[in-house]
């Protein structure tokens, strides 16, 4: 696979973890490529997607996993429970599978309140009732006082996939359109500006939310999907560009198609960060052939996390490959590149 | 279920999270019972087995997780990466289901060495390897220095059984014979000996290892497994009151007839502990029908893992139910009860 992208022109070597390296960003995919993947190795880790997928018996399935350590624990729009949920679920949708089974695994530092544990245990059902799935299967470990940050919350998920659907980076086409449900980076500022103690006029929420309902609904109406990435660490920006290297396509965005709220954009800039880079959990990417756009379109905009769905760009012949390019709103072509340090740590 | 066991005369009653309510004795159970199980319930996780089993199509499949948050990380026999595959892979056989697919996901401290990172990896791709299992999906997140401990590793794992076998607490029957694999209490003395820097003459070693391979075997011999249990956290004697518990039976145990190795028995004794507590990771009680037992033992003995397997007891019809009773080398009968407190804290 061309991976010209995620290679560093000056070799960045560290012999200890930095914050980046859990960051989505240029060191994460270091990491991941240089240090664990070349030994896990196999075809089913390869496909580098968020869900790996595999048939036992006849039962098409996806299992993905992932941890929690976001800071704080509660946050506008809310909690880590939520999110590890939500998160797990929408890696599951991402694949094109309907979520079914989840397991639950708590690492809780000693001295955490049990009110605390309560509501994230209830937050973490609540999201899962109404996604229909079980909570299976669990764990709970406790570390000293100090060893940890109250409550790092581990899911993992199976989910079935339905024989038509295959959703998958390797299945982008040139000519695809690219479609995002939402707007982009409330998850990041909301859970930054927590941590700062800021308050802008309108209360910033994560769009943290399950898109497994949204995803089913677009497989129900036949649409194919050539590919889906829910754009978490690393934001927009660092999702499609990680498609685009998997792939080995050249994808266009046009900057002034992908919509952003203005107090989200106002946030953004008194803190300095670009807002495509920005941490999202309830957004996601979707690529569908050209003739099928308006027909994704029209099921997205009925169902509630898809009001706000737009066409943000497409998938070009051009060269070179695995690269992403922004159209500004000032009409200039600028390459996307993945970040090297850590814009916002613990964001999930 | 009658639970007069893990009922405490006196209720334990904690506002904040302690040791051991990760610790696998009366506080853990009481957490799990409280506070996660009423709110998570349903039929598949109130099965309390070490893997939920459900099907998929025709697939029947056991799913489990476990984190892991042993210190120190490497010890004589094993590490934490070990650990984790063995752990899971074990919690998998328990259910009687051949392992097949692993995840794995990792909290880094920020500053933790890279060398040590590709050790565990390279530990954890070992073993799936022996098992021929895959690792196929993961995820990696980084907390702040003084947030973690090293590294923490999630393993979830899916595997597949046979139509014939299944092995759960509700299975157990009177009159059931119960074989123990190996000798007891290793593991935890090795972690514990490694943390107080102490050395007996003859080291002691982790059991740590994977029993999947062992159980196929038992499988493959078509021997009826009524229950297994591997007995991890709270040892052997906090495993076989859970399964007294769960399934309302009165477990019986010889002292004289469990094996533990002379070097482990005195590190107990020096160090004040109870061997039948101490957590091992490559041990399991297994509950056959009297008339299997002969060709159960005969199984086991040709396995590697199997050689020391030998009966410690049997489940009896006599009241009260749901207690386990030891018969001690004096000749005298006593109940074993869980633990309140926190014998060994992160042992695995």
């Amino acid at each position: 696979m061309p991976d010209q992208n995620l290679n560093c022109p000056l070799p960045l070597q560290y012999d200890q973890i930095v914050m980046a390296h859990g960051g989505g960003g240029r060191l994460m995919q270091q990491l991941l490529n240089d240090i664990i993947q070349p030994v896990f190795n196999n075809p089913i880790l390869n496909q580098k997607h968020d869900s790996a997928v595999f048939t036992i018996n006849n039962a098409q399935l996806a299992f993905t996993t992932d941890s929690y350590v976001v800071k704080p624990l509660f946050f506008s729009g809310g909690d880590i429970g939520k999110l590890a949920v939500c998160g797990t679920l929408n890696d599951l949708a991402m694949s094109g599978a309907k979520p079914l089974y989840l397991s639950c695994s708590l690492i809780i530092e000693e001295g955490f309140p049990i009110t605390d544990l309560q509501r994230i245990v209830a937050s973490m059902q609540e999201i899962a009732k109404q996604a229909d799935v079980l909570i299976v299967t669990g764990d709970t470990k406790v570390v000293d006082h100090g060893s940890g940050d109250g409550v790092y919350i581990n899911t993992a998920g199976i989910g079935l996939l339905s024989g038509s659907t295959h959703s998958a980076p390797a299945n982008i086409q040139v000519g695809d359109s690219i479609i995002i449900n939402s707007d982009i980076a409330r998850h990041g500022m909301a859970i930054m500006l927590e941590r700062e103690g800021m308050r802008f006029d309108n209360n910033i929420s994560s769009d943290c939310a399950d898109l497994s309902g949204l995803v089913q609904a677009l497989i129900q109406a036949e649409i194919t999907l050539h590919c889906m990435r829910d754009l978490t660490r690393g934001g927009l920006a660092s999702g499609l560009i990680e498609l685009a290297s998997a792939s080995g396509h050249h994808i266009e965005i046009n900057e002034t198609a992908v919509p952003i709220r203005p107090d989200v954009n106002s946030a953004c800039e008194i803190l300095g960060f670009d807002p495509l880079y920005i941490a999202n959990e309830g957004c996601f990417a979707l690529f569908v052939p050209e003739d099928k756009t308006e027909q994704a379109l029209a099921v997205m905009h009925e169902h509630a996390l898809g009001q706000q769905a737009c066409l943000i760009g497409s998938v070009k012949s051009v060269h070179p490959k695995g690269i992403v390019t922004l159209q500004t709103a000032m009409g200039i072509s600028r390459v996307l590149d993945l970040l090297s340090g850590e814009q916002l740590p613990r964001i999930c």
